[in-house]
């Protein structure tokens, strides 16, 4: 084991604190804009489960003054208790963003801790995008493996997610560097978040509990509640508890040369990312007027990992749609989208989609990379149209642009916001870095229309 | 690694939701109000504390419905705020219990989170007695170095204290084999707590915020939020991310053939456990007479660890003097007890205690018990008056009688609640098992008088 850097607490702490807006250039305060617009999109597609329903059940009986938005929800709660619950609106459906290089989604617990902080510590559009930057940078480095190994029983995310979040609402409170690395301290005896939820309720609760106690860390440390100020590397510290440390003081190194905000991705599609350039191609195809009605038959050759992981051919339920290359070419051919309502139940069981389905065979070619696909379709004037996808849609080669990052959150909106409020609200968050006032956007987010728990 | 055994936790689910009444002999059902009393006399004395105080400040901005009593203080909060509170200052003082053979402060979370129950949920005294003796049981067992080891850096206690409260209010409320693991789920996900907050007021905070976690994950089980249901013992849970399993399986052995509450002590004095055989013999002197203004010298003979952890001669701070036989020495003889006024500066810096203490010395005999110690003094006349302690009172061998629980609760009420008000939630406490609603006892613990944050 390296021996940890006695400072790295305390160092970040004073980056943090000393952080201004020059240090961050436009694109990184873009990519910000998007991860925000990314989640909020989330949230709003995730807001109907059964698993926000049950939280705000449970909330509601302890909630404080109603001082923050419930994403998709009339009902207000106090901030630390709708950061839980948005916290879970956002990472339920698996649609959230994700670092390219690290297995991180860095959003997750960030952006409601700071949209409930900004809702009673009125903070500008701008100060939000810049204290989200820092969290995210704050938690790659974190996870980064020069910084330290973790054991697998972690979930990544989860485990660093409540020092991100400290460190953004730290920030955008104002905090000097002895408060910021208390917040860090007391945030980091909160962490936590184990793999074993994968399957459960509590998966996405590790987001919401994880940005409730972040913002609480900062809120502590505002008030004078210390924490220990070598939580991160001491030899009884975060690093030392998760894992092994590595080179903790890189973490430190080179600190605003290049944000990880630019490393962030956004999922174009709500399925295994391995299925994504079969999508990307039948969409494709579909874009440049190919008849379903007339396709013989489709041929997709894929890397061997996405036929391992998802190459189910007739799959009976959502969850083994999301992982079937068959059903999402066929939706993606038939219906020009690929989006939440193509994985509901009536979608996979529709006549049309199974006929389509029936067509499409598969076949593995091992010099393909991961994001890579080729699909063939044959049509019934005997000619064979093809499509290669060198990288998908989504990756860090081929961000999605702006415009259908922005089509996703419209589409994710639905039965939650009326279209109109939908546009309103994307032009408003990109537009948040004008926002004197960031909370507008979060309020613009509460439910209107459709049916939900506590309307 | 051994293997893990497939289904702890539902296991442990199930002997918990069918435990009954009759499985818990009188015994452990004394043990457990003893455990009461203990702790909450520990958070009487503690809920002064500057850490409290900030707590309060911060929870008061977020906390809902006034449903359950901050101890010591006339604010009430809703019961996940006040669990969380409650358990700061329980734990500030370092005077909770402690397992005899694991290190464990067994009721630190468990009770905070029960009474917050209480204040919601009527339960009956019996209940709330037979709910701590399930809970202690669990996080006994979770730490029994027969199930796994942990790593260094986490802090035992508070790494199994979520799931020792959530499974203790799962109980309370009556929660089925299904929800008691869901809530086992939800808490192991939440657990945490590092070592390296020793130190700063997050020390305390983590039990606290075990407490709150666990309660939380209860009522989460019992609205229908669903927790990994292996979570205790899957390849990802809550052993593989602390440590390395050893026999998990061990857990559930004779379930209920011997009652782990039944291994529980208590401190009598709120300093290093390594001081108390000096205390005990010298408090035996003052008891039988020997006037402090007539003692010539003081000889004490004591542990090699008692030495070298509390060896200091000249002690000029309350955290000092705790880690001084020295100054105990003086204090026991001069004034006849040792409590929380022993170490304020006043009395570390009284002339009596000096003068008294600078005639105590002191030698190591390398053949004594931890627990042991001689105290020799030579009176004015020329007597040597010697106590030799084989075990020091609050050890498991010679446990503090209840009267002597009882006085050092009524010394922790001092300057929180006036006299007859803690003589009769003495006796309340003493009586829980026949009281129809626990929460009388909580209720009765907010603060009356003398300064406070929130009076």
């Amino acid at each position: 084991m390296a021996e940890p850097r006695a400072e790295v607490t305390r160092d970040l702490a004073r980056l943090i604190s000393r952080s201004t807006p020059s240090d961050i250039p436009p694109e990184a305060f873009h990519q910000a804009r998007r991860s925000v617009l990314n989640w909020l999109g989330a949230a709003l597609g995730g807001c109907r489960d059964a698993s926000v329903a049950h939280a705000l059940a449970m909330a509601g009986e302890f909630s404080g003054p109603p001082q923050a938005t419930v994403i998709g929800h009339a009902a207000r709660m106090d901030s630390l208790t709708a950061a839980m619950v948005n916290g879970i609106s956002g990472n339920i459906l698996d649609f959230d963003d994700t670092h390219a290089h690290i297995v991180l989604h860095p959003s997750a617990s960030i952006t409601c801790a700071l949209f409930a902080l900004s809702e009673i510590r009125p903070m500008h559009g701008r100060t939000l995008l810049h204290a989200l930057v820092l969290g995210i940078e704050l938690e790659s480095r974190l996870l980064d493996p020069r910084t330290a190994s973790y054991r697998f029983a972690w979930s990544p995310t989860t485990s660093v997610a409540s020092l991100g979040a400290a460190a953004a609402c730290a920030f955008a409170l104002g905090l000097d560097e002895r408060q910021v690395a208390w917040a860090l301290g007391i945030a980091a005896t909160q962490a936590g978040g184990l793999r074993e939820t994968g399957g459960s309720m509590s998966k996405a609760f590790n987001a919401g509990n994880a940005a409730r106690s972040g913002l609480a860390a900062a809120l502590l440390a505002a008030r004078g509640f210390t924490g220990a100020t070598t939580a991160i590397e001491g030899p009884k510290g975060f690093i030392a508890a998760f894992g092994e440390a590595r080179d903790p003081s890189s973490m430190v190194e080179a600190w605003g040369r290049q944000w990880q905000v630019l490393m962030n991705t956004f999922k174009p599609f709500p399925c295994g990312i391995v299925t994504h350039a079969v999508i990307d191609g039948c969409l494709q195809l579909h874009a440049e007027g190919v008849d379903p009605a007339r396709i013989r038959s489709v041929r997709l050759a894929v890397h061997p990992m996405a036929m391992r992981l998802t190459g189910r051919e007739a799959p009976s339920n959502p969850l083994e749609a999301k992982l079937s290359i068959f059903h999402v070419a066929a939706a993606a051919l038939l219906r020009g989208r690929v989006g939440v309502k193509e994985f509901h139940p009536g979608c996979i069981a529709d006549p049309s989609i199974l006929q389509l389905r029936s067509r499409v065979g598969a076949k593995v070619d091992e010099g393909f990379a991961t994001d890579e696909a080729e699909v063939s379709v044959v049509v019934d004037d005997g000619r064979t149209l093809v499509r290669h996808v060198d990288h998908a849609v989504g990756s860090l080669v081929r961000p999605m642009a702006d415009a259908t990052l922005e089509a996703k959150f419209i589409d994710l909106c639905d039965g939650v916001l009326p279209r109109p409020a939908a546009d309103a609200l994307a032009a408003q968050v990109w537009a948040i870095d004008r926002l004197p006032d960031a909370s507008a956007v979060i309020r613009a987010s509460a439910g209107f229309t459709g049916p939900g728990p506590l309307q």
